[in-house]
C-alpha cells in the first residue's frame, strides 16, 4: 500500500475513533460481564483490577468458586490493599451438597453486598457470580437490586459462563470469551502462573 | 432440582473435570492469543501478567500500539520487576508514517526478540502485536521464527484483533474475545482505571 493510500486509511480510522470519543460524554461506574466459554474472562477481570489499582483505584474482589489453592492474583494484589473475600466450599463439585453450598454462597454475598453499598470502592469484582444464580444458589432479583443501588460511581465486574440474560441487559459492557481451542485438549497440563 | 438430581448432576461434572485432567500432562510453555473486537484482550493478558508475578514468575511487557498516557498496569507491574518496552509513536493513527511507524516497530520488535531467547523469562506479553502483522510493519515470518525457538518453558500472549490465521494455528490457546455491547456506544466516557 503507497503511503498516500495508507495515511488517507489511517486518517479515517482516527477520525472515527475521535468522533466516538466526543459523544461519550457520560460518567458513572458501568457494569461489565466477562461471559462465554474460552479462556480469560476471570484474568481479564484481574486485568482491570491490576490497571485500577495501578491509578489508585479502591478495588475488592469477591470469588465465588475457587479451590483453596495458592492464588497468584491474590498473592499480588492483597498487599496493595485490595481484599479478597473467597467462597469457603471451594469448587462446588468438590462438595456436591446443595444445601451447604447455598449457605456458603450466602455468606459470600454478604461481603458483595457491602461491597456494592460502600462508595469508597471504585471497582468490585464479583468473579463466577454467573453461576451462583444459575444453580440457584442465589436470587437473581437480590443480585439486580444489589447492582442497581450501588454508588454512581462505582464500576462492577461479573465473570462466569452462561450469564442470565437479566444480567446481560443491565450491563454496560459484556464480552462473549469465544473458546477457539484450549491448550489442555492438546494435552497440556494446566500450569501455575498461567492458569491459576 | 433434588438434592440426589444436584448430586448425581455434579458427580458427572467433577468426573468429565478429572479425566480432562489427568489426560493433560505435557509441560510446556504455551502461546495464547486473545482475539476479536471485544473489550478485555489486553486486560486478560495484563490478569495473566498479575497472576504469573503473584507466583513470583518472571514477566514481561512489550507494549506495541499504546498512547503516551498514564498506564495503570504499568504503574501497578514495573515495581514488581516486570519490565516494559512500549513503542515510542503511541497509537499509529496518531503518526500516520508508514516508513516511520516501520521503524518503531522494528526497534520494539527487537526488544521481543531479546526476551523470546532469554529463558529466564516464564512469561512474555506481546500486546497489539496483531497489528503490525496486518499493517505488514513486521514480516509474519520473522515473528513465526521467534515464536518456534524460543524457550521451551516460555508462554507468550499474543493480544490484538484480526490475528493472522497463521499465528492462530500456531497457538496452544486462541480466545475470540466477542463484543456483545460496550459502555462507550451508549455514551458513557472511557474511563482511568477501567479503560486504560
Amino acid at each position: 500500500m503507497s503511503q498516500d493510500r495508507h495515511e488517507e486509511r489511517q486518517q479515517r480510522l482516527k477520525q472515527k475513533v475521535d468522533e466516538r470519543i466526543d459523544a461519550a460524554q457520560l460518567e458513572r461506574g458501568i457494569l461489565i460481564v466477562f461471559t462465554g466459554n474460552g479462556k480469560g474472562k476471570t484474568t481479564a477481570a484481574f486485568g482491570t483490577a491490576c490497571r485500577a489499582v495501578g491509578h489508585g483505584k479502591k478495588v475488592a474482589v469477591v470469588q465465588f468458586i475457587k479451590g483453596s489453592w495458592d492464588n497468584g492474583e491474590r498473592n499480588l494484589l492483597e498487599p496493595h490493599g485490595v481484599p479478597f473475600y473467597v467462597m469457603s466450599t471451594g469448587f462446588t463439585w468438590e462438595t456436591q451438597n446443595k444445601h451447604t453450598d447455598t449457605q456458603a454462597c450466602l455468606e459470600t454475598w454478604l461481603h458483595a453486598l457491602q461491597l456494592l453499598q460502600d462508595p469508597q470502592y471504585d471497582l468490585v469484582i464479583l468473579d463466577e457470580l454467573t453461576y451462583m444464580v444459575s444453580y440457584h444458589y442465589l436470587p437473581l432479583a437480590e443480585v439486580m437490586n444489589a447492582l442497581s443501588c450501588r454508588p454512581e460511581n462505582q464500576s462492577v465486574i461479573i465473570t462466569g459462563r452462561g450469564c442470565h440474560r437479566e444480567l446481560l441487559e443491565f450491563a454496560d459492557t459484556v464480552t462473549e470469551m469465544r473458546p477457539i481451542k484450549h491448550a489442555f485438549d492438546a494435552g497440556i497440563k494446566a500450569q501455575k502462573g498461567i492458569d491459576w
